[in-house]
């Protein structure tokens, strides 16, 4: 019995964070309730608790959880390469990892506006951190002569948006895989940077 | 009577418009009522149904508004001037007018979701208009010799998403105008169109 509810205990989590995701995505954060979240796991609204203090919470960990693995993801890839090299990197690592992810993608620009001050802060410095690996590529870029930039501040915000934008059109079933994708977005990020 | 009836009926269909406009934005199109609509414009709930046959015509009319101004407003500015002009007039155009207009740019991306199958084939296509907007100057600019560029299409969505990525860090009281910021922007489109 002790086995059964321990394994119960290590799936259900996961299968709450993934169907609190979906309904999120499909319905909006403020539309979902603690009981259709339950509904959509098959498990009592109750036991909903056992995981998770309140919705709040789950979307803070969901959203937290996102950046915390886009992070140590790009730092695992970033090979501390020269800035061209690092830059041709981060669009393919970007994209890849975005158009993975869809669903994440559309809550983490979506629902901040339902993240609670304190909350708000954890998730808006992570996102901070990100944009900061990549302005830190278009600095030492533009130290070295290689990249021609205006505002590197700007340049990453605007590398960011233009890479993210694949989410909201990439179609597997399209003409362009998205090596593909990545390799024409990355020549014209080269281009917006000098290089 | 009648005449304040007609004064009415004016000015009220805008301020539900308005209202709806205000919480979509805030909480989501799922999580507000008809009633909550109501109470924000300040009348009763059955008064509404003089005005939009229900939510999701609010919904759809939003959209196709905002798209529709979106449209003309290119078109008045265009000049048909040379690609170059054109490309530049067109980055300071769309980053002028979302700037002005963040709720409508939120909901625009934000609520297509929730369109009904009908209602997202006319947003479609409003929209897709405003892209080939920007495609033929990129194609002309091609034809010319002006651009150089792998995939219009591409392009095209590239420069849309970069450009409306503005209205998610612009603030009023930053370091830089919009105009400033809009130049800033086009000295990175020129270059990534290699222009």
């Amino acid at each position: 019995m002790a086995r059964t509810a321990g394994s119960d205990a290590a799936t259900t989590g996961p299968r709450i964070r993934a169907a609190a995701q979906r309904l999120f995505a499909r319905h909006g954060y403020a539309a979902v309730s603690m009981r259709q979240i339950a509904a959509e796991v098959g498990v009592q609204a109750g036991a909903l608790y056992n995981y998770t203090p309140d919705k709040q919470s789950l979307l803070f960990e969901m959203m937290r959880a996102h950046l915390e693995e886009l992070l140590a993801s790009w730092e695992a890839e970033d090979e501390g390469a020269d800035p061209r090299a690092a830059l041709r990197a981060f669009c393919h690592f970007h994209i890849r990892f975005h158009l993975a992810r869809p669903e994440a993608v559309f809550i983490a620009y979506m629902e901040l506006r339902n993240l609670e001050p304190g909350n708000f802060e954890v998730i808006e410095g992570l996102r901070k951190r990100y944009e900061t690996a990549l302005e830190d590529i278009l600095r030492a870029g533009k130290a070295e002569g290689v990249f021609t930039l205006v505002d590197t501040k700007l340049a990453a915000l605007a590398v960011i948006a233009m890479l993210t934008g694949v989410t909201t059109w990439y179609r597997e079933e399209g003409r362009l895989s998205r090596e593909r994708v990545a390799e024409i977005y990355w020549d014209m990020v080269r281009r917006a940077v000098g290089a």
